[in-house]
């Protein structure tokens, strides 16, 4: 499968940088997939879970290209040791209180979480309507945005990391809203929502304290579950949000 | 009743307004409510549904005294003519398509309907707890955040809008996450989410052609029955999502 690396500083900057990408080819093991071939972008791929996307996708899908987006493309290999978009030191850390929320929390993870997919899916529609399914064996293409089970409203039961859920919310409000209309449009593209667990990555170590036994999954693990249910996905699905397990989440 | 006037530039600006308030005196008819006495506090209050509130409070509550907050007060005679934040010409228009949604209008509506009311509800949150139910006969201080059906994630079958949805899913959250601390930590208020049904106000004209026979509601229909459910909350309600006939609402 091969690898395209785009800079995604915003969503307006991935559709700039596919103008002008330079390619990275890789031929893996060819575990194969329901589906081959074909396109499959991810973005926020510099590390964590959405590079062990790429990873996975590259070694399961001879056939297909990867394309792959981060907001500092140059620095991607440094990415693997800085904190994360969840926990930014000195910029974002989760609230643990009302008394702790800002305004600047707030916009920032807005703007990460939820501006920046949906311009990204605002800008690929084209795409996705015209080819995201061509060189695959599948009849639609599949939108996959990574949400979280804190992002549930009807889940909430512990309170705190407010600008994170709130974001998240809007996610999956921002993309069930486009999902109906591609289904009203009659586009071939199917939105989901997923939740991967809490995975062992450099975003979630802060936090890792009170997962229970046998809950804090690898990134292998994760992904390949998520792959699974992106796999697997079909018209009944869109606009939906599962977790790793399959179980649907309530909004 | 009593009412004071505040700034609401922005959640910080009421709490720097509250230290230089000045106050305007109403003695209004004395249509009794369950609750009487005690302080209300109206965000967004120049006009519409916000300019109703303020008004029936006035009306039933005689004894009480209600904090009415806008961006504006120098203007707030004048807002009444002026068009919405749902739909501020050549700022706002509510989106038909995902190719019409922009970063300025989602960051400007989240700015408005999400991070103005959680940052009022931290710099309320002492007052809240400390007398938010003195002067009345109710055990607990009610916050009630003006969310919308279209708000709902699950109920969300038109698409469209995107920057409104994703704005008050986020307020749904950031509420729900205030009322779980809430409850948590055992203070005395109760926080609820409440849709108005369609009302005729300058926001809501523009799009009023669907609105079902019998469906579009006067404000002063609208207010008095948010104000009963307000009026009849309890604990049982904390975090809950309320129309304006008591139905609860899915996330």
């Amino acid at each position: 499968m091969k690898l395209s690396l785009l800079n995604n500083r915003g969503g307006m900057a991935a559709l700039v940088a596919l103008r002008s990408r330079r390619r990275v080819r890789f031929i893996s093991s060819a575990t194969t997939m329901k589906w081959e071939g074909g396109v499959s972008m991810v973005q926020g791929a510099s590390r964590g879970i959405g590079l062990e996307f790429v990873k996975q996708l590259l070694e399961k899908n001879e056939k297909g290209h990867v394309v792959a987006t981060c907001r500092n493309p140059n620095g991607a290999t440094g990415l693997l040791d800085l904190k994360s978009i969840l926990s930014i030191p000195n910029v974002i850390q989760p609230e643990t209180t009302l008394n702790k929320v800002e305004k600047s929390s707030l916009i920032l993870a807005y703007e990460i979480n939820a501006v920046g997919p949906i311009l990204v899916m605002k800008h690929m529609w084209p795409l996705l309507k015209a080819g995201g399914r061509s060189g695959t064996e599948r009849d639609v293409a599949v939108v996959a945005n990574l949400s979280a089970r804190v992002g549930s409203i009807g889940d909430n039961r512990l309170g705190g990391w407010h600008s994170y859920r709130s974001s998240k919310a809007a996610l999956n409000q921002l993309t069930k809203t486009a999902s109906v209309e591609f289904a009203r449009k009659k586009d071939r593209i199917i939105c989901i929502l997923l939740h991967p667990g809490t995975v062992d990555t450099d975003l979630s170590r802060p936090f890792q304290n009170n997962v229970p036994e046998g809950k804090l999954f690898t990134k292998e693990f994760s992904v390949e579950k998520l792959l699974n249910i992106i796999n697997n996905t079909s018209s009944h699905d869109n606009g939906k949000f599962f977790a790793w397990d399959g179980q649907e989440i309530p909004w």
